[in-house]
């Protein structure tokens, strides 16, 4: 048996999510594997280091599959770039050691999220960014963001009961942001791994405070206390990357 | 009377051009000035400096339009970005002297043309530039780019008969080419005009040139006897953006 592991990356924006739905809907996890099966005559079920939301991108998701078959590498890209949608792609491809496993063995996966900071958004970052147009505090972010770094309870980040109900500890490994000469302002995240929404409502409740809506010191009690209304809104999936995943 | 100066961006993926058409196809023009009539409840005819083709791109179009009467400009702006379409934006607006003209008074107009150079081209980059497999040596483009800059007789770098016929002398100002680390190739030209399609002419016999398949000479054989057979194929629209136009 031949285990694969590769390196996608879609613009989510016409998706469902990374995950296959039951119900049939548009997944990236679904056309990949439809490619993969025109290829290779047979039925693969990707894992995959993370399951992004509807709407959400990734220039570096990665996935892993099994088959006996013994593939062309430069090929198999080459084909499976020309039958999936233009919106996703596959990076690299490689032959790993069989007990490798995408999801498992991923030791940080790292998310970032654009917010145009302003009363302007270029037509070429619509689909990949928010526009923010309130004036922003980013010291104060940064600062705020600090207290989210290292092990913490984020059962306050998370919109899905069912996680809640589980572990909520997580390892944030680092969070920077970062602002360009064009307004643009970058949230870069590393955790361990991530709860449901995590990424989007750490943004959401940075960016309340930054702009003065929330207090700072709120992110050390929605730790404390667990309870989802104290941390922000959950910013809209479109401004959010899955940038990296190291093993 | 008021002179309106507005500098535009725009996806022009689904567009066939900026000039407005007789037979009532989308184009860029037409969308603006449907925005402004919904504004002004007056109808306007735009200038503009480049009568950008389809599917060609802008990050700088500068247009301009008369009206008596007086806009709050801040107000206009966000009026006329959520009237266009996601693809199109007015990125600033300025009440300019009554005599300016965006076309005439143009300086010169600066061009990029996008080429990813390698086997994989990120789904973030399809529409926007081009993917060339086949080996480039960059400094041999360079050579033949700087024989090109100058005032130069263009009529072989051009597609229209109309234009042939009349004065194809143009001064190229720069033709700059830098290939960055992401095997992405960056051909950037500034021209006091451009004849029809010239950029991407320029574009393709560069390439060409670049891979072996033409002589560096024949630029100045194309140049010196003026037909098109003597130069390359017309690049792809999609890899062509308006980057700059100075007055």
């Amino acid at each position: 048996m031949n285990n694969y592991m590769a390196v996608v990356e879609y613009d989510g924006t016409g998706y469902s999510g990374f995950q296959i739905q039951p119900d049939g809907i548009n997944t990236i996890q679904e056309e990949i594997e439809k490619a993969i099966f025109k290829i290779l005559q047979q039925k693969v079920r990707l894992r995959y280091a993370g399951r992004t939301d509807a709407g959400v991108h990734a220039t570096h998701q990665v996935i892993n599959f099994k088959s006996e078959k013994e593939l062309n590498l430069y090929r198999f890209k080459w084909s499976i770039n020309s039958l999936l949608p233009q919106d996703i792609a596959v990076k690299e491809i490689n032959k790993v050691s069989c007990s490798f496993d995408a999801r498992r063995d991923a030791k940080f996966r790292e998310y970032s999220y654009f917010v145009v900071n302003g009363n302007y958004q270029s037509v070429f970052l619509k689909k990949y960014s928010i526009l923010f147009v309130e004036k922003i505090n980013v010291n104060l972010m940064k600062k705020a963001a600090d207290m989210v770094v290292g092990v913490r309870d984020f059962k306050s980040f998370c919109n899905r009961d069912d996680d809640k109900s589980k572990n909520t500890l997580r390892n944030m490994i680092s969070l920077t942001i970062n602002k360009n000469k064009d307004s643009l302002i970058i949230f870069k995240m590393s955790a361990n791994s991530f709860l449901y929404n995590m990424a989007r409502i750490i943004v959401g409740t940075l960016l309340e405070i930054g702009c003065g809506k929330r207090d700072i010191e709120s992110i050390k009690k929605a730790i404390t206390l667990g309870d989802r209304n104290l941390t922000g809104k959950t910013a809209p999936a479109k401004g959010l990357f899955l940038t990296n995943v190291v093993y």
